[in-house]
């Protein structure tokens, strides 16, 4: 086991009805910023709820933060948060909404002589302060709600960035499985999807005798495997719905990446996926990962047998024949699931390999992986067996 | 999934040297209190270690603190607290270190016209502030370093009691393995049992279909399973010394508890075996598990299958033929760690049942377990079947 430092200090408040306890959570002489998405939490009464639960308060309110949350949209809540002197932010949403609130966070406070958009340059670095930030979550998915990292798009360049600050923790996350109830089945797929490999990034390494963490890993993709496709057919089942929102939130939160290597480069090729041809997130994970696997079999070998046997039950065959079952299986959970897991399924025949690598090269992404051997050759590979 | 609510700040330094780390934990102008136990800490140059590691420091120290710690030798620390206006304390030892610590804690500041006992009798609900506190853990076994909870003992009347406040969770832990190599093999083996009982206790009740928690559970058990064994036969063992230091932090942090029923009635009685007989805690619980779940397992017999098949990998035989194995496999593995599982193992031939009756009766607790079903009648059955 390597060493770690882990600290998650988000108060999770989790269950049916937990939007009261909201108000606890808050001062009550803040200034509240609560922010959303598309207005999907207009039409299914949350929002109502949450005002509901804060009435009294100095409540404000940004909505239209769209999936890929989008600095030039984000850059609104910012003047507004100034303006308003706002001193707590209330994210109400999926991953999108959450990662956006995060960047408002940490850029309203931000050193005025430099654009905010420094802060994904810097991957959080320079970030000094934070308005501090909780979260009543609608679509398990990104983790977002109970770590601190956040995915920023700016659309001027086509770029999609990251970064990391412990000053935008959420100080509390209310998990409310019955919010999840409405989503579209593709939103539910999708975070399903990517709760899953979240989970794979930070487990199909190499072995580092950390047992608990491989176990811990390996029964959250029991669980995603066991309840993904019973939340498609049974929308309003409280006990899958809680079980997948728990599993996407602990796959993310530092918890099972304490102490192992960490790959990341099916969501770095990912992101590029996104940036330049609009596939939704999950969509590119699905399309990345098999190929992501089956190309890195040898340096991965020894965990992608232990995943073949602990979470596929695959025992017999040879050791490749036991691999390409694992992989094939992996594939297929998300054709199940309703991602389908190649380019030309979404249209994309001839994908623009060379942007993407270009992008790729420019933010010096040339040796990714948890052994850092995916190079742009490799990606580039890559990019092809996924068409 | 029961709703729950999940809290845990305690920021987690894990692995070799992180004693390190150490000074940018605790404020610079701190008056620190350093509490320990025995004097193995001085033996083995880690107290020596943390003087280095925080010179210059205004720091002040409290030895002597017991296993199964006392109000009448913590008083005198709250005392000293109170004397020296100690602002910070910095916990070395295992559970018991901690669990004193934690009463020192919360009792210096405690209101004047009140006795601090008072704190266990009313289990720590009229706590309302306490000097802030971290630990350098060197046994891992209770999980106290990352909970809010303590068990204090109360030398003149025989009482041990327990009492919780989110005042007393630690602020930091540091868990290095290596402290753990020098370990005397029968606290090695406590520390084994009694985090692994520790998951029992949250895990074999009735199931309420919460799917993660379990995993991590069954995890949790395996890796114990695994590795306890081999610390006893291997003691410089760096990996298996963190698998058990992490897995025991990890199996009363709250994490595995959220959501699901708990029994904790295993604990209930073997804290008067402990008060009132002076065996180790690991040994009651040793002693008291087999037994408990035997009469328990109608009530229990869903999660007493579950385990069998997912711990024990018992798949063949009748019902009752399963969970017979599993509750041997269990009795067996607290005997391989070298921890006997019956009174007479430990000279007790005639245990004083009728009063550790009447102390469990005198604190309310007539009906233990998470159904309420464990009765004074029943834990009298239980007591003479554990000779």
């Amino acid at each position: 086991m390597n060493n770690f430092i882990l600290h998650t200090p988000t108060k999770v408040l989790f269950g049916e009805g937990q939007i009261a306890a909201l108000r606890e959570q808050i001062p009550s002489d803040a200034r509240v910023l609560i922010t959303y998405g598309g207005g999907s939490v207009l039409r299914t009464g949350v929002l109502a709820r949450i005002r509901e639960a804060l009435s009294g308060m100095t409540l404000f309110e940004f909505g239209g933060i769209e999936p890929n949350p989008s600095y030039e949209t984000l850059m609104g809540a910012v003047e507004l948060a100034r303006a308003e002197r706002i001193d707590f932010l209330l994210a109400v949403g999926g991953g999108s909404v959450l990662d956006g609130t995060k960047f408002i966070a940490a850029a309203a406070p931000y050193a005025g002589d430099k654009d905010p958009w420094h802060i994904l340059e810097t991957v959080g670095g320079e970030v000094q302060s934070a308005i501090p930030l909780g979260a009543v979550l609608t679509l398990p998915a990104t983790g977002s709600e109970m770590n601190m990292g956040a995915v920023i798009t700016r659309k001027g360049t086509g770029d999609k960035q990251h970064f990391f600050s412990p000053f935008v923790m959420p100080r509390f996350a209310v998990l409310d499985p019955v919010l999840t109830y409405t989503l579209p089945a593709r939103q539910v797929a999708n975070g399903v999807v990517d709760a899953f490999v979240h989970v794979i990034e930070q487990y199909i390494t190499y072995p580092v005798d950390a047992k608990v963490q491989d176990r811990f890993a390996e029964g959250l993709l029991l669980t995603l495997l066991e309840e993904g496709p019973k939340a498609l057919a049974e929308p309003d089942n409280y006990a899958v719905r809680a079980n997948i929102m728990w599993s996407a939130t602990l796959a993310l939160n530092g918890l099972i990446g304490a102490g192992v290597p960490h790959d990341w480069a099916t969501h770095m090729l990912g992101h590029e996926l996104t940036a330049r041809h609009g596939l939704d997130h999950a969509q590119t994970l699905a399309v990345v990962l098999p190929v992501m696997l089956d190309v890195q079999r040898d340096s991965k070998r020894a965990k992608l047998l232990q995943y073949a046997e602990r979470v596929w039950d695959l025992r017999d065959g040879s050791e490749a024949e036991r691999i390409d079952g694992a992989i094939a299986a992996t594939r297929a959970f998300f054709e199940r699931m309703g991602v389908p897991t190649r380019l030309r399924d979404y249209g994309i025949e001839q994908p623009d390999i060379e942007t993407m690598l270009g992008k790729l090269e420019a933010r010096g992404y040339t040796a990714l992986g948890e052994q850092g051997n995916v190079t742009l050759a490799l990606s580039r590979h890559i990019y092809e067996a996924a068409r």
